[in-house]
């Protein structure tokens, strides 16, 4: 079921824009539209769930098991050596979007990540990115 | 494969003390020793990985889908309405235990978590806190 309010929804049905980087038949990923980091990925399931406790511990594990599978080409495009794995639950917990959705995050010794403060990011800087890591894929 | 030096080894194989909220064959649940707020809790692989890019995917889904076995007994044992799920894989990323952990971390509207303050607890609070999350499970 997808909700016609929700713009990852709108991306999952192909209608909304993204620099996708990986889909399967009940996954995307794709880079975050205001990255913490250069190369800040999200993976979700294409159908809609507003937090992990909707869905079922199975699809939990499959979602989940795409980290493993994105991580690398992450990290070896943006050239980072550690990365977050993050997932936020509701409104206390920061979910902005209230589609499930897993967060890489690369990160490198002292780069003082600001938590608060997403950066804008232009779409030749997206296309770039998105192409190194699709080609790591 | 244990590592001798490794406290989440120690916990797996036994030996070390836990507050344990959840065990099965590949996997282990408990209160972290150090928690940002009451009830913050781990999910480990008993077998010793530092990062999730060395286990396999099908493991890495097994040890997420745990995720919302837990964190629904959490959420009801500490009220809080929503939870960051967590997992840190290498230095820069702020990975204090080299043994691939997940963190479920519940959330309060307005609770203002200092990130890079743990709390000490006395074992009579852990004690009450793993009594009410096992009574959910």
């Amino acid at each position: 079921m997808q909700q016609v309010d929700c713009v990852f929804c709108g991306i999952a049905g192909g209608g909304g824009a993204a620099y996708v980087l990986y889909e399967d038949a009940d996954h995307m990923a794709f880079l975050d539209r205001y990255p913490l980091v250069p190369g800040h990925t999200l993976i979700i399931p294409r159908q809609h769930y507003s937090t992990i406790n909707e869905m079922s511990p199975d699809s939990v594990g499959r979602l989940f098991s795409l980290v493993p599978r994105l991580a690398p080409a992450v990290l070896g495009a943006t050239g980072a050596g550690a990365f977050n794995v993050g997932q936020n639950n509701g409104h206390a917990a920061k979910q902005v979007v209230p589609h499930v959705h897993v967060h890489i995050i690369p990160r490198r010794e002292g780069d003082r990540i600001n938590w608060t403060a997403r950066s804008v990011v232009d779409s030749s800087e997206f296309d770039e990115m998105a192409g190194r890591i699709r080609a790591l894929l």
